[in-house]
């Protein structure tokens, strides 16, 4: 348990959905193999990782990098408490989903016009009213099926600058209204400060007490930490990260992605709460990602080690006799 | 001003030390010329940074990067309301600043024994007697000098792990002792996590709310922006940074240094805090930092620009027909 200072809104378990070969590797040139693919699943799970957005059921022309999603979920291995998701664009997409058995899907949409009508090419309401059709197929071609709905630039639009909270409010009625109990709200171009996601999710949490709010997080500023540390002061017990922080944002070339799984696990784990995640598998795991991707992650974890790996005290630093040390002494902080 | 659901104990006006050509420049391999250092103090002071920690006082041979101090301070341009600090770790780096005519002195030790032991070649008891004889020899050479004490390792320790809040309080108290009114606390290796930041402060304001506390935070591990926010919402209003976020920590060779002082000023801004900074004319004077280091640097709102840099919206990102791009929709999130 976390210490008892610690705002008592805070819960103790926190969920981790897992999106590397989703987001990541939808966002690498390198098209990586539904083999690797299954491989860094395998070692996700066996790092503990319970839920996985495995791929997207979207047409191949568009992301050719996830053209294997059918083959790739047929093929997953099946795990005891380990759920594995789709994103899924349309009905079809959704009737290729069921086909292979998956149990979770997640359905997505802008909050914003612009990058809705650029990433979906229809407006929003255009998106919703899909979103409502997939919806009632799903609910009737298998009941059991968990809708998860994730709301892009739910804080900021890389055209359209910072979006009103009343629009996020607004679509997670839609989303309620089509059956869906979890809302996601994503950071889609990593600009959102960590008092906007405070206020945000306050607003939205008191309008929808009901539902579980996750957040899907970017890095590109710095600030996906510190977002995520608000997202827990404000409840949000569902984070979305990605092994080594891999996937950009296509509208920042230079930008890291996604927050890193590692990063975001060794936060949570310094101050208390509860994954069922053995971080040292994970980041072990995540150092077998640059052969398959063929460059350097950006998780800062991955490079350094977590703060409770400590240094071995070898003595002064200053190599000279002690006198000397004494008096040039006063080196750094 | 922030926004009226912001936490009521935190502050409008963000004080923000610069400390890149100290703790950045002690920390790469290339020694920059004094000259250099003059042209980036000055480009700092036209972006509106009016607290700089200049350089050290201490022996060259400890730190050759700094062992211009004394010629760089009497070179510095005087600037109405910009006030340049330095590090002295000994009576005999006191008298050298305080000829230089430099108006702000720190003073540092660390909390953990051995962290001390090998930076500054003494136990942290034999430090505190150095300090307040520092101290007592400042006030009597000249009363109008501030002092400001700063605690290494205040955190967590790369040898010993963490630090507990009683030995900060501890050290807190003689700095006190010794008329300090200014404590930094700094998070050396990187390793604190927030709520072990908000839980320091407040044990360290209820003991002691007269003096002013400040935060010298590294990114070692992604919690650097993090650890500011958990510093804010604590009543924090001096952080440390550093442009571009250069200087390394010694104990973790891959690592990032210290936090960007441009992405803590646009996380500041984005929030609504008063800096005095004009970001833009920060950013430009990080782009310049490269060419001096000789490598890239760690910021990342240098690299991808400010949240409010809007891109320009060019319609769909998908080049087929309407029709196709119905149909093949569902790329991104």
């Amino acid at each position: 348990m976390h210490d008892n200072n610690s705002p008592t809104q805070m819960p103790a378990h926190i969920k981790v959905t897992e999106v590397v070969t989703r987001d990541g590797f939808q966002n690498e040139d390198r098209v990586v193999s539904t083999k690797a693919k299954i491989q860094v699943i395998e070692g996700l799970v066996q790092a503990g990782i319970t839920s996985i957005e495995v791929t997207s059921f979207v047409h191949p022309r568009v992301v050719p990098q996830l053209a294997d999603a059918d083959e790739l979920v047929t093929r997953l291995p099946h795990h005891l408490g380990v759920v594995y998701s789709a994103l899924v664009p349309n009905i079809k997409g959704a009737q290729r989903a069921l086909a292979t058995g998956i149990t979770e899907l997640h359905l997505v949409l802008s909050a914003s016009e612009s990058h809705n009508l650029a990433n979906l090419n229809r407006c929003v309401r255009e998106s919703l009213a899909q979103l409502a059709r997939v919806c009632t197929f799903v609910q009737r071609e298998n009941p059991e099926t968990v809708l998860v709905g994730t709301i892009a630039t739910a804080f900021h639009c890389p055209f359209e600058g910072r979006t009103l909270v009343e629009r996020v409010i607004w679509i997670t009625e839609k989303l309620v209204d089509m059956g869906i109990h979890t809302v996601v709200l994503a950071d889609t171009d990593g600009a959102a400060a960590p008092l906007q996601i405070e206020q945000t999710l306050s607003l939205v949490r008191e309008r929808f007490p009901e539902i579980i709010l996750g957040l899907h997080l970017h890095n590109t500023r710095g600030m996906g930490l510190a977002n995520a540390f608000a997202g827990l002061r404000s409840g949000v017990t569902l984070f979305e990260s990605s092994l080594g922080g891999i996937g950009g944002c296509p509208f920042a070339p230079n930008a890291t992605g996604n927050i890193s799984t590692e990063d975001l696990v060794h936060m949570l784990h310094e101050m208390g709460f509860h994954t069922g995640i053995d971080l040292d598998q994970l980041i072990a795991e995540g150092r077998k990602l640059p052969a398959i991707v063929g460059h350097h992650l950006a998780s800062q974890v991955a490079k350094v080690g977590k703060s409770s790996d400590l240094h071995p005290f070898t003595g002064t630093k200053i190599a000279s006799s002690r006198a000397s040390q004494k008096e040039v002494s006063g080196h750094i902080h």
